[in-house]
């Protein structure tokens, strides 16, 4: 084989992979959002059998041979290819390292225990689900040792979803942010809270149908390329950068719920759709981890979205659409109303300035389960403590606590983190924005596809040409420090909730 | 190998071959309702990709031998693995005597002739359309040479559609058909039109999506196996008998439109629901053929759908949906409303009576086409003789002449005679069912679950078992014939148009 021939088939086998990411991708985005009730059996296993073969591809001998030849060879490639190569490789190394029959066992496992949790939440039995987390973090572990015997299991983990991310830096990070934001939210608590009753009413489906058509022309997504779906849960799946799908999820009684789903889920969907078409219909194309991706969705739900500005530029639409509720409320009274911030029980409901401590939760706990300084069973004891100690909360029963969260049934152990890391990247990005743009101005303006442009030259382009740190330091031309993200709630919280 | 093995083998072999049709599918069904506008040319990429993938493996070499292996030992299967064999096996001929680049290429060409026949209408342009079309029905010809020699290519070709169907058999049906049609329609021509100008008005869609829930209530579609969808053509497609999908496009100003295309369409997913457990994920699953498909569709669209007795049963509900337009409406007239007879130019827009016609012009002009006694370029001028000859009507243009069809754009000759042919065959199915069940009470009474399931255990139950001339001998106890068909249209136009 010469390396011409190699490349040429590299090509078409990510070509090929792509193809079943696709429509597995699709499977499960019909499933979601179209597909009836009784179908979930017959595309489980039109799935299986698809995943297998797609594993088959990917893993395979040949494949593994094909990549090695190349690693063999990288001093020939071009800087893109080598990346490609070594990006394609790490995920074989992990997933060549597991054998076969223990892979497909695992997801059978997952399968099972996504039922299970679902059931165990509805019915607050923790108990139930305890045999499968157990199973699931045993795998992991074994997993995470197969892949880098020499590697802490937790670190591997983390890297999974944000390459280089160390328990270490982990530590260091979330330490700075509880030094500033547990002082700040004692004060915040303190202080008189925002009114938020004209955000509870009456809102109908068709009406925030409406809406969420028009938040999307407010951030400038191009929907020829992005369509919106309804879910129990929003999510967002990309399967090329013309074809995006975000979902939202709509309550009756609450308007601005769906709104931030739809901002937040938008973000992800831009990303997605910014990634170079050079790099379609290879392992480069979309995003290069879950920590760079939320830093986006984040971005556009929070410091744009929450901003100021934005709730002058949104408010109104929302007074064209629900007068009864929004008719006599200034931008002001909207921005403070959806920046009450309070201690709560609920990740996914939290605030801009909590929600960092609901993560730190999850991180502590999986960081000691992996290490087995905790077992399962001792699981939803030691999530009560840590609300308490974090968020002054009491946990009232295992549905609102341990049990919410579909992740770690989803067998995703390590992610957590990268929402908190998300959410401080974005903030660390807005100060290098800021020396480019008036960001304030532009969105005052309505004019959000310049900050979507910068966001496109400095990151979104770039796909997963560049590791996430790198990406990053490309970006802000720093390194990561979270002061950024301190500041930027200490001055925001600061000036909604009037401290001194 | 041994038999045993085989047969596992083939099993695997048709559980994949399910998965990738599965797959492709819902590709397909995304890209017609959901996905975004600019998505086609990745999806075009993907389901090209892993129909390539399917082709190899459904009519590779290793699967001939497989199939070979299995034909030589026949004696040593079951009656139903026996037609598992023999029912692949036809596909996998067809396929195989095709060289497969020019399989591909013809994949190509119509790929592009879609493309080229929809601006063609469009713009009212048969000439840039006609050297697709030559294309598409020289490779027809060619490819019916390629698998069956010694017949004449176009009956190669309605087999392909409804297995065991000759030229002979169709001339033979529509001679009939012209005898007694023909004068039938003379009469109604003749004769008073009734009113249907309160089928006209203002029909918000939000009203028809609701009122196509509420159809799919009174033909008791199990909606746990069901969803519908919006599309600019209506269709339906089956993954599997807990999965299917109906579509339907909603005209604001038109409240029945809409309303046949979801009876029909779900007569189509009745059938493909009713599809016995155990064929499920083997090549017996689902309908045997475009004429029985058409049958349960056109049953329940018209022999039901436009009864005397079910335009009683819906009246109510378009009353309580619509009060503007129906408030004042009797059963009566909403009868004579929708089963109102005219020769027209539209084949999808013409009622009972008149639609057998529209696809004798269609069947004519392909016979002649396959047979080489008339050219692409004489075609035009042929259609609108056959439209006159058949219909009385002049055709003003090609877009509403010779290039309404999708059909043949989409390489699709000789299906349209299985329209024609499913409806003969509901009469005569309708004939057999009241021997046993008194089906306008059952009508009257809502109970149409127990037709449902008459057709069940008749038909739809026994997926592709057996043929479709054998499937219907089993049902109706007699071999075809037209004589049901033409005998009920009279009696019912007689009885719509008070005739004598």
């Amino acid at each position: 084989m010469d390396v011409t021939t190699a490349l040429q088939k590299f090509r078409e086998l990510q070509e090929t992979s792509h193809a079943y990411s696709h429509a597995l991708g699709v499977l499960y985005y019909d499933g979601a959002t179209t597909a009836p009730a009784a179908s979930a059996a017959g595309r489980g296993r039109t799935m299986g059998t698809l995943a297998g073969i797609h594993y088959d591809l990917t893993a395979g001998e040949e494949t593994i041979k094909l990549i090695d030849f190349l690693k063999a060879h990288l001093d020939e490639l071009t800087d893109v290819q080598k990346r490609e190569v070594t990006y394609f490789a790490r995920d074989l190394e992990y997933t060549a390292s597991i054998p076969k029959e223990e892979f497909v066992a695992y997801q059978v496992l997952l399968n099972d225990a996504e039922d299970v949790w679902r059931k165990a939440k509805n019915e607050n039995d923790f108990d139930a689900f305890a045999p499968y987390l157990e199973k699931i973090f045993d795998t992991n572990r074994r997993f995470a040792g197969y892949y880098k015997p020499d590697m802490a299991p937790y670190d591997v983990l983390l890297n999974t979803y944000e390459h280089g991310l160390t328990m270490a830096q982990c530590d260091a990070f979330f330490a700075a942010l509880r030094e500033k934001v547990v002082p700040l939210l004692e004060k915040v608590v303190a202080a008189p809270k925002p009114d938020t009753s004209f955000l509870q009413g009456h809102f109908p489906l068709e009406k925030q149908r409406a809406f969420s058509d028009r938040l999307m022309e407010l951030m400038k997504i191009d929907r020829s390329r992005c369509a919106i779906g309804e879910t129990e849960h929003p999510f967002t799946t990309g399967f090329n950068n013309h074809d995006v799908r975000i979902t939202t999820h709509y309550h009756e009684e609450d308007a601005v719920s769906s709104m931030y789903s739809v901002i937040h889920e938008g973000g992800h969907a831009l990303y997605d759709m910014g990634s170079a078409d050079e790099y379609e219909y290879t392992c480069l194309a979309g995003g290069v981890s879950m920590g760079i991706h939320e830093s986006q969705s984040r971005f556009w739900e929070n410091i744009i979205g929450r901003s100021e500005e934005f709730c002058a530029l949104v408010l109104p639409v929302l007074q064209e659409l629900f007068p009864e509720n929004f008719a006599n409320i200034t931008p002001e009274q909207l921005y403070k109303a959806v920046n009450k911030s309070e201690p709560s029980l609920i990740r996914t409901e939290a605030d801009e300035l909590t929600y960092a401590l609901h993560i730190m939760v999850r991180y502590d706990l999986e960081k000691a389960l992996m290490e087995g300084s905790l077992t399962v069973k001792e699981l939803p004891a030691a999530w009560n403590a840590k609300m308490k100690e974090y968020l002054g909360v009491d946990v009232p029963d295992d549905a609102r606590g341990v049990l919410q969260d579909t992740h770690w049934a989803g067998g995703m152990v390590g992610y957590f983190p990268s929402y908190a890391l998300g959410s401080a990247y974005g903030a660390q990005m807005l100060a290098k924005m800021k020396e480019d743009l008036d960001v304030s101005a532009l969105i005052s303006a309505g004019e959000t596809d310049k900050i979507a442009a910068w966001l496109e030259e400095k990151l979104w382009r770039h796909g997963s040409r560049y590791d996430p740190d790198e990406l990053f330091l490309r970006c802000c031309e720093a390194p990561f420090d979270p002061k950024w993200f301190t500041d930027y709630l200490t001055e925001k919280f600061t000036k909604v909730y009037n401290l001194v």
